[in-house]
């Protein structure tokens, strides 16, 4: 991807008066029925000014078969960056039907990291076909992008940058930038970097620096030696966050040998960042983030199949805790009756206290310098809310049975219940962090079991004891 | 906030080392001794290189007293901009402490959209005396921010920016960034906008076409007329939006008449956009989002207590439920152990419908355009995953109470919740937007309500007619 630097303005204002964007049914409609009778110039008119974006957001929007014919009679003139803002699934199912010589037609003018994710999703054998139709420098950088693991910041990199060696003065530079033609520097860019004849990297000047500097200053006078640099092999939810702690807008990406292989732009790193956020709420959710990516409708049905499957065996320990209370549920109904709101409550709370400390696991602001602080919080939290639904919900089931001992076993019960809850709110994602497993995904299952058995059995044992039910 | 042109490796290095960044617990301690002592050559070596978002991390670190100590400590010497790292618990905490002549001597160095950020924490008395103090320019400029409502793209955006005439030759503007300087341009920018003389944005040239440009050309013939612009009045969230969408980098900020008056820049963006994801994440899991703003204990307490009061009178409601079914509890104890299982599992599965619901809502995937089809997707799926689950647990509850009947019993009712669950799951959210109540917060206890109330009576009335109790 990179920056827009050609957007016009009008799509823009549409999408903020009506929040479905610029696209809407009615014209994907219109796209679909010139796409039906093959009228190519009708789809030039609606489709060709739009922006990488939105053509996009009607590429979703159209049906199965219409996506690759629309990119067929764009011809020449689609944008293959609109491929960019398409969920995966959209994506392989556009490419999939694509001939190979319009693929790589389109892949030309793309940009080496839209290169790489398009090629990303290719079968291998179209893959390799395409590769080849290529001209040998480009083939030789996208096959060593694709050689990085996936994920990586090397998959993610651009690979087009403007180096050059620390003796050029700036305005040697930015004579060069004149003379040379627009093809072989990047659409955009904000940097020089500094490199050695090895490629090192030595150092980086903005072009702001740059145009400020006295024109026979040494790059390396005015570079910023030793920049963070990211490794192309690193995760790239890794050098996401070293873009959000020093409000980075670009990094240059090196290989082990410390070789400049690429640079890092902030465009890329906010994709990284939103579906790290999506990731985590689908997980606290109980839904596989992977979700996201696919249409398929069994597979889905299938992952969701797996989570319930886990809070279905919950759901049977918290049973069997009921089992054993059988006699004296049948001795005294209201247990029936009042037992689940002990039982809920105190999973609504566990949640709350989960919730904060997943996403401040996330955040970083919850770590082993703080962890005892915040679960004595959480506890004195769960105490000081535990006694008031105690006395509220006590005095409620009390009354409502006209019984007032329910009131007391209800108000313990409740208190019980919501203290447990706060602690395994909290110490349970705390373990899962140590344990490496997610906490935005493991914790929920064990969290809900604690508070419905913690729930039920802490009110059914108080009731019998209270009651003298066996 | 500003883009970070002067970082040093190391702290990056370390943070990859260990999670908790370079700033570990025992520096802090070492610094807080330091404090202790009043030892300001000590805390200088200490803090003196720290980059901001260290030096934030660190202040979060610290106790309460030796936050505002180490800035009277540091003097002349310490970052102000570390207090856009910390969290505004934080901030409020140093800036109450801080005697104004200090922060006065601090804001000076601040680029406006800290400073705003800055002001907007202080008494309204103390944020007069701060602009009072600065010079009549700047006054100006922030005042004119501060006008803007809160979370507006006025509050977030950069004041200090670089404006030309159309008539300028791309050479004159070089000329003129070589001679002026630094003081009077922006710490760090990306492009150039061209106005008129009423200051009206004609169009912008970045940095990197600039360079390419020739000469003798005019600003005029190598700008981009008509850029996406936001309205300093509109909400920084929908700015956010159009950053995403557009891939942007930077964009300009008009007023009403459409003058320019700033620039946001992607940075600021990111950190709504990561607002926007924490606050979704904490709604969902019925949190109030200002919580990780503030460490008042009582003030949390009260805001779980309100969310958790709303979840209580949901319990009542299937509490009532189940209490017009005393009597058939009562023959058949079975039915209330097994009950939960019902209703947990209609509840798991229906959290899942609304996780996904919410978050395509947010992303805008979800959308009047295919509402019905999700709707139906969603049904199907709980009907499968219904009739799976109800096979299970049916089987299971007839062997364990040796009661052929409650197999099917428990079959249809599974079925039935888990459909109603998937329904609900994904209309609520559609109905809470279309109400304009956010979705991620007023979901939650609709949802669970219906799947709790479906799930008992459900099962009790099946229950009921198939063993003839009354």
């Amino acid at each position: 991807m990179t920056f827009d630097h050609d957007d016009k303005a009008t799509p823009a204002e549409e999408l903020r008066e009506e929040d479905a964007g610029p696209i809407g049914q009615e014209f994907a409609l219109e796209v679909e029925g010139a796409i039906a009778l093959g009228d190519a110039t009708r789809v030039h008119e609606l489709v060709g000014g739009l922006h990488e974006a939105d053509l996009g957001a009607l590429l979703e929007l159209l049906s199965h078969d219409a996506r690759p014919r629309l990119v067929e009679l764009m011809g020449a003139d689609f944008d293959f960056t609109a491929l960019m803002e398409v969920g995966d699934a959209t994506r392989e199912d556009i490419l999939e039907e694509l001939p190979v010589e319009t693929l790589i037609e389109g892949m030309r003018d793309l940009e080496s990291d839209d290169a790489v994710a398009i090629l990303e999703t290719l079968e291998p054998a179209e893959q390799a076909e395409v590769l080849e139709a290529l001209p040998a420098q480009e083939r030789v950088v996208l096959r060593r992008s694709l050689d990085y693991p996936e994920d990586s910041a090397g998959r993610l990199m651009q690979t087009t940058l403007v180096a050059a060696p620390p003796f050029w003065t700036a305005g040697r530079v930015l004579d060069f930038f004149r003379e040379t033609d627009g093809e072989s520097l990047p659409d955009s860019f904000f940097e020089v970097f500094v490199v050695d004849p090895g490629y090192h990297l030595l150092g980086t000047v903005f072009l702001d620096a740059l145009v400020r500097a006295k024109p026979l200053a040494r790059l390396d006078e005015i570079m910023q030696a030793d920049r963070r640099r990211v490794k192309a092999t690193e995760d790239a939810a890794e050098a996401a966050r070293l873009f959000e702690r020093y409000n980075l807008v670009s990094a240059p990406v090196v290989d082990e040998s410390e070789r400049l292989v690429g640079v890092l732009t902030i465009d890329d790193i906010v994709d990284v960042i939103q579906e790290q956020a999506s990731d985590e709420i689908l997980a606290l959710g109980g839904v596989n983030p992977e979700e996201e990516l696919t249409d398929n409708f069994w597979w889905i049905v299938r992952s969701r199949f797996t989570w319930l499957f886990i809070y279905m065996l919950a759901a049977f320990v918290t049973s069997s805790v009921l089992k054993t209370f059988q006699a004296q549920l049948e001795q005294m109904v209201a247990l029936a009756v009042l037992g689940p709101m002990v039982a809920g409550q105190g999973g609504s709370s566990a949640t709350q206290t989960m919730t904060v400390a997943v996403r401040s696991l996330a955040t970083r602001e919850l770590n082993r310098g703080n962890a005892l602080k915040i679960i004595f919080r959480e506890l004195a939290i769960g105490a000081v809310n535990g006694a008031a639904f105690g006395l509220v919900t006590g005095t409620v089931a009390a009354s409502w049975f006209h019984n007032v001992g329910l009131g007391p076993v209800m108000a313990l019960a409740m208190f019980t219940n919501l203290v447990c809850g706060a602690f395994g709110g909290v110490v349970v994602p705390l373990v899962c962090d140590r344990l490496k497993f997610d906490p935005a995904v493991s914790s929920g299952p064990f969290v809900t079991t604690i508070t419905d058995v913690v729930g039920y059995s802490s009110f059914l044992t108080i009731a019998s004891l209270w009651f003298h039910l066996n």
